[in-house]
Parts: C-alpha cells; sequence; structure tokens
C-alpha cells in the first residue's frame, strides 16, 4: 500500500536540507506519495499563523511528517501564540508523539571535530528518549500577569501524569532491549514532586515489565556533569520535555557530529510520526548552499523505519552515508568544502 | 569587629573538608567567632528534622553559613518534607540568599584532568550568577496527588516576578562590571512564558542602568551546546534555579577541577552569606581521608570576600591554595596521592 510522507521545509536552512531528502527520494523512487507544505515562518508570512488547520490534518492523515526546521530573527516579534515554535509545538502535541528518539552517535569519521578528547567520544552511541507532549511545555497554568506596582509574574507548570510517564518509559526499555539493554531515567526527584512521581513510576514499570533491562536513575544536574565527564556510560537516557531538550542537546555537541543527527518523534503505533534534523534554521548561514543535509536525510531514514514501513531502504541511506563520508564527503560545519547539493549528491553516489 | 562564622559540615565528605577549613582557621588566627551546628542527614539522625529552627535562627544571626554537603543513601527513605535537601532548601530561603555566585575555573594545573582537549578550557573563568530562593524549586502549587484510575499527577511551579529576576540580574551586572563585562542570560523563552519575563526584565534593567555592560541572551538548550563547543566564550552568566543547577554543574565538570570549586550565595548587602563546596557529599569516599579540600577551602575564602569583610585573607587563603596546587599537592581526584588533611597541610604550608 502506498506511504505518504508530508515535508515540511519551514524556515532557515530547512528548505535547502529537505530538497536534499526530495532528490534522493527520486532517485530512490520508492511507492510513497509525497506532498508538502508550510510550516513556522514561512507559514506565518502565507497565513498569519505558524500552522494551519488544514496542514495539522494533513499531517496527521499522513504516515510520517518530515520537517527542516523552524524560526529566526525575522519572526522575533510575533505574538507569543503565533510564533514559529508555537506551530511545532501544537503539531507535536495534535500528532501526540510522545517519544521524541534523539540519538547522539559520534560519526568515527568525525570524531576528531568534537571538543573532547578523541578517547572520550569515540564510538560514543546515546539514545535520549525525551517526552515531547508534556510537561512545562505545555502546563497549565501558565502566562504573564501584572500584579500592581509596577511588577509582572511569570507562571508556567511542570506537570505528568502516570500514564505519560509510563508510556515514554515503555518506549525507551523497549528500544534499549535492541541495544545494550540498559536505562538511565533522570530527573530532579530531589526538588521536585514531579521528579518524584518521574522516578516513582519509570520505577514500577520496570519492575512489573522490563526487569531484564537494566534500570538506574540520575539527577538531571549529575547527568549534565556525567555526560561530559565519561558520555559513553550512557545507552539509553528517559527523561522529562525540559531536562530532555537541554541534555540532549548537550550529548549532540558533545559528538561534534551536530549537523549528522536526526530525530523520531513517535507515538500510539501505527499513529503517524514527525522526522527533524536537530540542528535548528540556522538563519546565520541559510541561503548559501553550506547547510549540511546529513542531518535532514538521516531524519528521512528513521521516517523510513519507523513509520513508512522500509527498514531496507532505511539501511541503504544510513550506509550510503556511512559510505560517503567515509569517502571523504564533508560539508563545512564537518571541515570540508561541499557545498549542501553536493553533499547530497555524493550521498546518493553512494547508495 | 568580630564576625561570626557558622559552620555546617553536614554529611558524607563534609565533615572531613569542613575539618581543614577549621585547622586553617586556627593558623589565620582572625576575629572571627566560630560556631557549628548539624546540618543534613546528621541533623536528621539527632533531632529528626534536616535542619533544626534554631540553627535557622544561628545562621541567620551569624555573619557567613558555610556548609560541607548535604544527604546520602542512609536518608533516601525520609518523607519528602524532612530529607536533607529540604533542610537546605529552607536555609536558602529563609536566609534569602537569591545570587549563587558559581565560578567555573579551570586551574592551569589541572587543565589536562579535564575530558575536553586543552585549548578548550586552559584558561576557562565562568562565573555563574545562578537565583537560588525562586522557580520551580519553591513554587506552588506542587505535590502528587490520586486523580483516580489508579493514576497520580506531579504538579510543580515554575514562577519568577519581576523584582526577583531584576535583583539577581544586578548582580550579574555588578559583577561583569569587575571582570569583563559581559552578561549571557539564559531562558527558554521560546517555550516559556516565565522565560520571556526573565528575558524582558534583564533586557529593560540593562538598558536603564547597566547599558555599559555587553548583554546577550541565549535559550538553554543552545547554551549546554555551546558550554561544550567553546565554552570560553562565556564570562558572567545569569539564569534561574533551575537551569542555573544544570548548566553550572555541566561548566563545573568543563573545567576538570570539580573538586576545586566553590560557591556563594549572597542576598541583600549586610545580610548572612552561604558558602559551600560545588562537589556534594560523595557518599562512596566519606569517611576515608580520600576528598579534596580545596572547594571547601576556596568557598570559606569568599566566604572572607563576601560576608567576613576580610579581602586580604581571601586573598591570602586563595594564593596559598594556587601555590599548593603549582608546588604539585594533589588528592586523588585531580591526578594525585594525598590525604585529605595532607592536602590541608600543603595549603597551610603555603599561605
Ligand atoms: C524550537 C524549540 C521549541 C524546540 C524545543 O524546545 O523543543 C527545540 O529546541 C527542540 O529541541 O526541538
Ligand atoms: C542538593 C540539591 C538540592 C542542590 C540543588 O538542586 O540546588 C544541588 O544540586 C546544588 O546545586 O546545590
Amino acid at each position: 500500500m502506498t506511504k505518504s510522507l508530508l515535508l515540511l521545509p519551514g524556515d532557515g536552512i530547512g528548505p535547502e536540507v529537505i530538497g536534499e531528502v526530495k532528490r534522493l527520494l527520486a532517485v530512490l523512487a520508492l511507492d510513497i506519495a509525497v506532498e508538502e507544505a508550510l510550516f513556522g515562518g514561512a507559514a506565518i508570512d502565507a497565513t498569519g499563523l505558524p500552522i494551519t488547520d488544514e496542514t495539522v490534518a494533513r499531517a496527521l492523515a499522513s504516515d510520517a511528517a518530515l520537517m527542516g526546521a523552524v524560526g529566526g530573527p525575522k519572526w522575533a516579534g510575533q505574538a507569543y501564540d503565533k510564533r514559529p515554535e508555537a506551530g511545532l509545538l501544537r503539531l507535536r502535541s495534535e500528532m501526540g508523539v510522545y517519544a521524541n528518539l534523539r540519538p547522539a552517535r559520534c560519526f568515527a569519521a568525525l570524531a576528531d571535530a568534537s571538543s573532547l578528547k578523541r578517547e572520550f567520544v569515540e564510538g560514543l552511541d546515546i539514545l535520549f528518549v525525551r517526552e515531547l507532549v508534556g510537561g512545562v511545555y505545555f502546563g497549565t497554568p501558565r502566562g504573564i500577569e501584572d500584579i500592581g506596582g509596577g511588577e509582572r509574574r511569570g507562571v508556567n507548570t511542570q506537570v505528568y501524569t502516570s500514564s505519560e510517564i509510563r508510556r515514554v518509559a515503555r518506549t525507551a526499555f523497549e528500544l534499549a532491549r535492541g541495544r545494550s539493554n540498559r536505562v538511565c531515567s533522570a530527573e530532579k526527584s530531589n526538588v521536585m514532586e514531579a521528579g518524584l512521581l518521574w522516578k516513582e513510576e519509570v520505577t514500577a514499570l520496570h519492575k512489573a515489565e522490563y526487569a531484564d533491562v537494566e534500570l538506574s536513575h540520575m539527577l538531571a544536574d549529575n547527568m549534565a556533569m556525567q555526560l561530559v565527564k565519561n558520555p559513553k556510560q550512557f545507552d539509553v537516557i528517559v527523561t522529562d520535555n525540559l531536562f530532555g531538550d537541554i541534555l540532549s542537546d548537550e550529548a549532540a555537541m558533545l559528538t561534534g557530529s551536530l549537523g549528522m543527527l536526526p530525530s523520531a518523534a513517535i507515538g500510539e503505533a501505527g499513529k503517524p510520526g514527525l522526522y527533524e534534523p536537530i540542528h535548528g534554521s540556522a538563519p546565520d548561514i541559510a541561503g548559501q548552499g553550506l547547510a549540511n543535509p546529513c542531518a535532514a536525510i538521516l531524519s528521512f531514514a528513521m521516517a523510513l523505519r519507523f513509520s513508512l514501513g522500509d527498514a531496507a531502504a532505511a539501511d541503504r541511506v544510513e550506509a550510503a552515508v556511512d559510505k560517503a563520508l567515509t569517502g571523504g564527503a564533508r560539508t563545512r560545519d564537518i571541515g570540508g568544502t561541499l557545498s549542501t547539493q553536493e553533499m547530497g549528491a555524493a550521498i546518493i553516489a553512494a547508495l
């Protein structure tokens, strides 16, 4: 049955890197119906909104959505509920993609690009499973209110229920079974009750259904340190939306391979997934053909694997990226001189 | 006039490292009245509470309180409001020490101990100014509630008012003037209104009173990356309680000098300050004479400077630590074999 993929190129370098995915799609000639929609700042410019109801509906009707990046200085003055990021948060929430898979993997050919000594990052392969549709990103009450005397008060709410915690922990345990079978859960249970509930629910699920997986717990501040001290101690990490945002970015930078790192956001089985390179919109280099398309292409590979039912094609794409890299193909961010299109061409040639 | 210092050795390696401060105090023979009180797990064992009203009162009546560390596996089963950390949070809050100064400084003699390549950390000298008595650590509503159907809900509240933000930003700007005159403020204003208020208030104060200081803003997730990529880009960093907890720990580990790093928590002028090494209670090495007393001794130096009105003595103590290090004195954590007491003795000898 024909699968469907919705491309959301978005802003900054988004359209350039998604452009290379399109070229790859044309070469692969898979049975996938590809559509495209405006997203983020590009959607604001056209419609006044960072995402339209119609685009949300199309994403929900597809098998996978693949985005480039959203945001940039051009839209800094937008009202809070109409900024580019609000579109991304709405899409994540409406798609119900509660588990954000963010591999922090060090590509052997790039180990020297890290600010860390080679021995600390060579072979590094951490998989973050970040809760993506709850926590302080979505909790209410929230907002800024006037409290008199020239004073304002800003509020956000960190909130998790048992089942929100359990479903993302389940994803982490399942994925760990296919890897080194170890999960580390991060929270601040020593100062936050929401973190204590997190720890208790992860512990209970582990005991009931995943006792074969090795589970450890770590305070988020300690994890920020341990990632620097000895990142290779970690296999799968499960954590909440906010800690996951920060800690997975820290881990990504450790690898020296930032322009290489994909991500997947998945929810209930059979529901569409949302895929995106983690590098962001990079407005400083947008439109210059300097962006590294590897993260977008590897995000597409994750879409093939998790949502489009074609693990063989995913393997092929991932192998082609590895081969192109090993053959010396490099964009500027990883120490080379290739343009976005030349890097895309090198990967296609390596297929 | 005689100044007063309350020692709170606490748990784990706390008593050992504070022990070396006591020896140093005896040698320095300054006009300081030194007292001592139980804190953390040690106080729980004696009184059932991690801090008593009397100890809080004594801290408030002193010029400075210097703690070792609190917590450990022994007290993991404590009720949430009576765990060791609750005592620390109560003390910070009642003392009103809203600005937590956490230097992340790389000691030249220890640059090779970092997991980062030497060129990234040599000369590193970041000063975190972390808000310490507000935010999600103290916000209400908070707690865990039963919501039926075998489900629970954990809640914490991130909350800041204009004046809470302004007073800690003021501390950061003032301190920056005595350094490289640059402040970077971190928040998640793209997803949290409390972070947006933070950014707006810091910006307004800067414009009104500190336009001579260079101010930049960075999203907390990006800062987690930039600290790894190029830590030397930072001078003074101001951020909230939770981001400060995580990001300052990340930065501390970058230096390779964790056992060396002190901290100060200060509030309104004339009010007592709270000083502590950042290394924690390290239960795994407690009682073995292996702990590095430098962080505690340097925290005492910060107390001399900020609360005990003796900058000259602070300079002497800091110079002695530098001299001892340069002379090769090292505890195990920084690649040597000296015991806690031998390291303390080396510093006293270098005075
Ligand atoms: C753009 C922003 C809203 C987003 C987030 O904070 O989740 C980004 O940092 C990410 O990690 O995907
Ligand atoms: C012990 C704990 C409550 C504390 C905190 O989270 O503030 C510690 O991590 C710190 O940074 O001083």
